[in-house]
């Protein structure tokens, strides 16, 4: 064996995540490694901070990146929250909200499920009726934007009605946090997390958290000790503030060059406008599903819920998928996503996220998407796509 | 708030990690990012784990870098081989031993501590006795070297006592992977994790881990499910592994980048050879340590348990320990330790690990310290340490 550098092949990333990282923050990722307790380190742990706050919505204090990638910030917001015994209504509609359930019951306690269907956003009716079934359930559990189907939930609603029934809303924003409005503070979300790697467009491997005032005074009030040591918040907070001024006190190592990366990601966010983020979000997705419908394809939620950053597109009768999604690798660098669980082989997952969503984007895909098509022997409208799409684009 | 892109101030790091990474694994990392079921993502996966396995002298199929700093790699042990109601014996020497009892309890089990004084090895007629006095215990969990004092332990006799009494050898190798002999094989090491931010010199943020065949075999004969998702190996496993040639299941995002990073590492460990990096770091230590002696310095550990990474140095009286570190800090650009615990304003803690271990390092090191001794009032032999390294460098 004699091992060479590793040279990444070329890729356009239009898949669930990660998606394109900017070349500013790939630079900011090869800067020196400084110690984590270096008073410049610290500087940069504020403003990251700061950054997030902007990005969520948020004046929570506990708003910091976990050092790992969006399934320990899921973890780590039901370990720190949920005591075995506790009651956990969990929405279920998509394989996330199932990854929810796991990690309730391995806390000890007992998920109650509310079920709906792949591609559907949660119905608030049911869940209103499961916290009126369960009442003292100590928190709601739901996905904002469930990234294996591209369906919207009504986290505004799903907030509300925790909150009427005392219960703690945790919410997943691994897809929706910079693609979609997130109002953390408006809507009353007390615990959420999110990943990097898919609207911010950093590599994965942290994950952003935020806690609000009652999460906290949950945390503060268990009888138990958290289950896990790396995820403790009470340990984790005591490193990410500390006192003001100094003090911090040593837990884990922070990643150092992630979070270079993740702070110039948040601050292009930043420059950008966090509302025209999301108004760009809206509009290439518009013109991606104009580029698709013109094709003759069919998007697989209804619109009324749909994801602007993950299209499911239903794949048409007779086509090999897996080979078309290889050759639109090989030929033309460019990666879309396979349907996961029950929509695998039915749907592809095209992703629009953070700096994946630009037009050059939507109109490459299109035509890779269309070429690949008619080589299969697949029925589409040639030629009709680029044309539907840039007229989206100028509207 | 308008925030501008963080550009880190230039720092040599002989701290107790990060220590100071190569150029070339900070390009490696600002290299595009890719999709982590990528075919060519697949291939560097596969090479990282032979390259793992190279570093840590093992055959073990299951070794990996986890998503996630030495301490989620710590608990990935604890979580995945001790269930509620075991007992492990926890040796504690220092600050990592003690996190591992914390890690042990939280897993609903009970640890019995066999302690040693700060500084010194595990002792191992202890650890028999204690082993003798639990039959039955899960595991013997012990720090090879302790980041906090700089002892080293004799790992391949407590793998032997383990082994004899039917327990699995839980082994921190944070500090030691890349700096000091680790034979994981060869000393029947069950589980063992480490760190990327010491002597392999990439930045915080993986743990690489390896399991051999018995902890395999507790893994799979769990009475429990294993507490954290996350963590948890029985999926981990089927993301690293899979079935050859695909069909690898998703799990989490890989951290993209940062595997880049730790590749492009751990080609470099292989071209220079292990066995030369070793005796790099004994050699730079030896002549460190004469420079400081030759100062009027004394080291805190014996010489026969000192960590050639990891260099606890007294600080002489009347000296104001943190304005010293602070003056190292912003007029040389040079980052040590403060002492941790019960060592706090005793000592320094001098790292020596990976790229930082060089005679540059030392060199520098020596002239600053000295020079920032001198300006403090301190006594120590100026002009001396220079020389006394030198020749111990061309010895």
């Amino acid at each position: 064996m004699s091992p060479q550098s590793f040279q990444p092949p070329r890729r356009i990333l239009m898949g669930p995540g990660p998606s394109d990282v900017h070349p500013r923050v790939l630079a900011a990722m090869a800067r020196p490694t400084i110690g984590h307790l270096d008073p410049a380190f610290v500087t940069l742990m504020d403003e990251i901070k700061d950054l997030l706050r902007y990005a969520f919505r948020t004046q929570n204090e506990l708003t910091i990146p976990l050092s790992g990638p969006g399934s320990a910030g899921m973890e780590c917001c039901f370990v720190n929250l949920v005591e075995p015994g506790d009651t956990v209504v969990v929405c279920v509609n998509g394989v996330f909200g199932g990854r929810m359930k796991e990690n309730v019951e391995r806390c000890g306690a007992r998920a109650v499920i509310v079920e709906d269907a792949w591609g559907q956003g949660v119905n608030p009716a049911k869940v209103e009726a499961a916290l009126a079934a369960n009442p003292g359930a100590k928190a709601l559990a739901f996905v904002h934007a469930e990234t294996s189907t591209g369906a919207r939930s009504d986290a505004e609603t799903l907030c509300r009605l925790a909150r009427g029934a005392g219960a703690l809303a945790i919410v997943d924003a691994v897809t929706s946090l910079g693609g979609i409005p997130l109002e953390v503070d408006r809507w009353g979300a007390d615990a959420v997390y999110s990943g990097t790697q898919k609207c911010l467009s950093c590599p994965p491997g942290l994950s952003p958290i935020t806690f609000g005032a009652r999460a906290v005074a949950a945390l503060k009030g268990r009888r138990t000790k958290v289950q896990s040591w790396f995820l403790d918040l009470s340990l984790v907070m005591a490193y990410w503030e500390g006192p003001k001024g100094g003090g911090r006190s040593y837990h884990h190592t922070a990643p150092v060059n992630a979070l270079y990366g993740l702070h110039e990601a948040l601050v292009m966010l930043r420059e950008e406008g966090l509302e025209v983020a999301w108004a760009r979000h809206a509009k290439t997705h518009g013109a991606l599903v104009a580029g698709l419908e013109a094709m003759g394809l069919k998007m697989k939620v209804d619109a009324a819920v749909r994801l602007p950053e993950l299209n499911a597109v239903e794949i048409p009768a007779g086509i090999d998928e897996a080979a078309l999604r290889r050759k639109l690798l090989e030929v033309h660098g460019l990666e879309i996503g396979a349907g996961l669980g029950g929509w695998a082989g039915k749907v592809w997952r095209i992703g629009l996220m953070g700096q994946s969503a630009t037009a050059d984007h939507i109109l490459k895909c299109l035509d890779a998407l269309e070429s690949g098509l008619l080589d299969a022997g697949a029925k589409v409208n040639a030629g009709k796509a680029q044309a539907a799409a840039r007229s989206a684009l100028s509207a």
